[in-house]
């Protein structure tokens, strides 16, 4: 890879292009956004080598484009794009539903480039913009590709080994797979914690509640500390599987309410015993992962 | 303090008596509960200096009694101690949910003693037993003690002290308060951890959803790998508090299904902003308290 051009030099887009420095993988990061501040800031941390604010210039000379935007900007970026696109350039991106980014290239484009491979690094920080991004973000994680039955071949290697310099393990999934595990795994949480933070701020007696609240309320909402506009996006752009896994979360919590109500001990001990012997054991798979990737 | 007995010598229990041993704070520490293996895994770690499985020769000579039992275990062990009591003896304990604890009191002894003085350390981990007590989990964590009307003051001075011999600070609420404060900022996290975990593993699709999951995951449900039993003992215990939490985070949840169903974008804006800035806030606060406590 000698040049490569990244729309969104935050924390996705930003520790991606530390890690290819960091293994010399690449001669050239080019950064564009809307913000030069950002660019600015991005280049004199040594996180891209030039920028620009025009997407056309930004992507003059460049092997692969990777688009880490919020969602709901990715398709007007594709839009102004669209001429200065060679069939060549490889494009993938960092969007958590990609259905949705999918979709907002056909319509930018008016077809789905061969070249183009939809990707998701499952990785990230409550921290976003420039300033949060590392090197290892993306050590021993996994990022899902999602392409399509006419995806090239040989993009979606070199997709899979850009990832894998980054220290991280890709693995193919049908799109409508990752959608639904994401809104599970990750859409779903992060709505409940960005919910529970509300919650309680507007109860009456909220100034209590934040002042007593311990290490565990401390974890639970560190993802409430995401970036807003980035989840905003996601809500919208992963609508059907994100209302699935509400509706399902809001009918087994229904249940779980009425044997709080009734005081029915066996069957809320049942149901805890379940959640910690599940959460056990997929922590201990998870160091086994770490220890034996 | 020359001799206190604790009930129950698990992560609560035993870490107390760890710190108060670590400090030099008290001569003699008798372990008390219903497994003998477990009190001589305390004894044998240096928690504990002797232990009996019955509950009046554990009393025996004590100027203090803490019980860290779960709630549902306090109500019968207090009828067992009834008469072994004297007047002298300090009553404290460890329980999430102080009006029960005050309510299983009343009901053993048949009136609520002037030195029994009702506390909670809001400290844990989500390891339980003997073997996830440390000598400092209370440092720097807040206690609170909600001592009754009549209520003797020296009773409630030294159970004071003896937690600040821990590192703890210790402040003193009315129960109701404590009782809301705690439904909010803990129990309810509690059971959206717990519940998420089932109704993730309750998919179809669930084996997916187990190898995805990422680090906000693993941090949000931490706590549902707490003990069981406790948290059922609280889910019933604090029962009226829980009940209200639950339907004003199912109502905020309705609401904000709706937002996502519209594509309502700008009020999911708003609500995710307000929920970081809540957030975002509460961490700096609670950073700066613990560079000056």
């Amino acid at each position: 890879m000698k040049q490569i051009t990244i729309f969104g030099v935050g924390l996705i887009g930003g520790s991606l292009a530390k890690a290819l420095k960091k293994h010399d993988d690449c001669a050239h990061i080019i950064g564009c956004s809307r913000s030069e501040e950002n660019l600015m800031r991005a280049k004199e941390l040594g996180v891209i080598d030039a920028w620009s604010t025009d997407p056309i210039s930004a992507v003059q000379g460049s092997d692969l484009i990777f688009i880490s935007t919020p969602l709901g900007a990715m398709e007007q970026l594709l839009c102004q794009l669209k001429p200065a696109l060679s069939d060549d350039v490889i494009i993938t991106d960092g969007g958590s539903a990609k259905q949705s980014v999918i979709d907002a290239v056909e319509r930018a484009l008016g077809y789905l480039p061969p070249r183009f491979v939809p990707g998701h690094p499952i990785a990230g920080r409550e921290k976003s913009g420039v300033e949060a991004a590392v090197d290892d973000l993306y050590v021993n994680r996994k990022v899902v590709l999602t392409p399509l039955a006419h995806t090239d071949k040989e993009a979606t290697d070199q997709v899979t080994s850009m990832w894998h310099t980054t220290g991280a393990s890709v693995e193919c999934m049908p799109v409508d797979i990752h959608d639904k595990v994401l809104a599970a795994t990750s859409h779903l949480p992060h709505i409940l914690a960005f919910q529970l933070v509300n919650t309680l701020s507007d109860l009456s007696f909220s100034d209590d509640v934040f002042r007593y609240a311990a290490g565990g309320f401390q974890d639970f909402t560190r993802i409430a500390s995401s970036d807003p506009v980035m989840w905003r996006d996601i809500c919208i752009k992963n609508k059907s599987a994100i209302l699935y896994m509400m509706d399902e979360f809001q009918k087994d919590m229904a249940q779980l309410r009425d044997m709080v109500e009734h005081s029915d001990d066996e069957a809320i001990h049942n149901l805890l015993s379940q959640a910690k012997l599940t959460r056990d054991d997929y922590l201990k798979r998870r160091l086994l992962e770490e220890i034996e990737p």
